[in-house]
């Protein structure tokens, strides 16, 4: 009896376990409007599950499981949004492409396209690079933040990604009190904790223009969960006056969440590209961002 | 009992008659997408429809009569559209404000901005310079048309004003064509029939850049019906390879409508801007509009 359970229990994994697997890069652009956000959660529309359900449909699976660079909010947009997928290397074949990928990755590109509803689209499928993970071999998360702070110039088509603004912002002084963000700190302040996770972040960049509208580009090597929103809030605060060029600053050596700061509208925000390093670097990089790090 | 009769009749019409009135220029940008283009139409959701319920909602006014500039159809857009309303002069002194209009402009303003729905919105009001005629006044109309031919580019964020085209366009061989149709000539073969409207027109700037998107920026005195996406649709058709660098310049020749030629589809195409001449130069210009144009 024993032997036969075990056999059977052979019999049934051998396929999957010795089956071949190709880990797929997906990138992918939506408009996060009607969107519980990216990540899985029962009963409501999410991208992450709208493109999951895509891949089975059209690679004939029964489940898949895909790996994401940046977990947006609900009504948050992308331009520039990662995953990787792991998909038995079969279907990649099935075409009667086998030895080289490229007729199959076209033509599962087409047909994610007619898929998919027209708020995500696939802008590009191939396969990963050795060690590529879209979470941890990123290096830096590239978000930006739209604002209108003028009626003259506000815009009724990208009002889906645009926040009106009723007063005028000051846009050097949310610049001279972004700087001092930057670098690596504990943005704990800034941040929506979630148990285990750090809140230890390098903060790149972070500088507004205006041209027509004004316009935050934020770069850092991960977020944390409202980071980017909780950010832009203190400084529209400081861009309107209503608190001095030191606050965000201040707010962020408190190392806690501070009711005072406002996670300003996710639908001005969209992620617009995320940086991995050289194939051969990519390992190295997962490792590093998988430690939990804290300040020293 | 005559003369009973004339005075009543004079009694009803005199506060009409005699009220002074003053013109207004509103400056319009919507989102074409939910409305059945500008005019109005019995039944039908249109932005002149909406402008003119906000403006009788915020003014008390019974009923209220827009000249536009441009009259844009169904799911065309538009952010530099400019239309004038004659309001009788004292809703601009209701708020205490007589003497100067600026106060009265900028609360009708946010008025409007209040009772408008987010698809449409007024981006100034001013009182028009004597002479002006949104319609008669404008020295040139600038649509654009945009377009994505590159599937790694596309943008669910802007697939409301964008056309998504499946194979690469020919931006060289489309101006070349383009450049075959400038200047003065009967447009009939491009456009819909209008019984007593001519079809002659002044086509001023027809050029197709490509910056990620392929765009055109096209400039006419005046356009009739579907005209401009009758010109994109020849265009594209050489862009495409269908069709030689010579065919929309001789579909042109042939100065009737020609069934081949695809009116391309409204939602990529939006109006940019209005231009008008200078204050003293306005009613000269509308005396010459007016006139129904003939080739010489």
């Amino acid at each position: 009896m024993r032997s036969t359970g075990t056999r059977t229990l052979r019999r049934a994994e051998t396929p999957a376990r010795l089956e071949r697997r190709v880990r797929l890069r997906l990138d992918i652009a939506y408009d996060g409007t009607e969107f519980s956000g990216w990540a899985l959660q029962p009963g409501r529309r999410t991208v992450q599950q709208t493109v999951e359900a895509a891949l089975c449909q059209v690679l004939r699976l029964e489940s898949v499981s895909t790996v994401v660079a940046g977990r947006t909010d609900a009504g948050v947009h992308a331009r520039g949004q990662v995953c990787h997928v792991d998909v038995p290397a079969g279907v990649l074949e099935q075409d009667g492409a086998a030895g080289s990928a490229g007729p199959a990755l076209e033509s599962l590109l087409r047909r994610m396209t007619g898929v998919l509803p027209v708020d995500v689209r696939v802008r590009a499928i191939a396969v990963a690079p050795p060690g590529f993970d879209a979470r941890f071999s990123a290096l830096s998360r590239r978000y930006a933040y739209r604002i209108c702070d003028d009626r003259a110039l506000i815009d009724p088509l990208r009002r889906r990604e645009v926040l009106a603004w009723p007063r005028r912002l000051d846009v050097e002084a949310m610049n001279a009190a972004g700087a001092l963000l930057l670098g690596e700190h504990d943005f704990a302040a800034f941040c929506r904790r979630r148990d285990g996770a750090t809140t230890v972040r390098t903060l790149l960049e972070l500088e507004w223009t205006r041209d027509r509208l004004v316009v935050a580009r934020v770069v850092a090597d991960a977020f944390c969960h409202n980071m980017v929103r909780s950010l832009v809030g203190s400084l529209i605060a400081v861009g309107e006056g209503k608190r001095p060029i030191g606050w965000p600053a201040h707010v962020l050596a408190g190392r806690t969440r501070q009711p005072e700061v406002w996670v300003s509208r996710p639908h001005a925000l969209t992620l617009e590209e995320v940086t991995y390093p050289s194939d051969n670097e990519l390992a190295a990089q997962d490792g590093r961002a998988r430690r939990v790090r804290t300040l020293s």
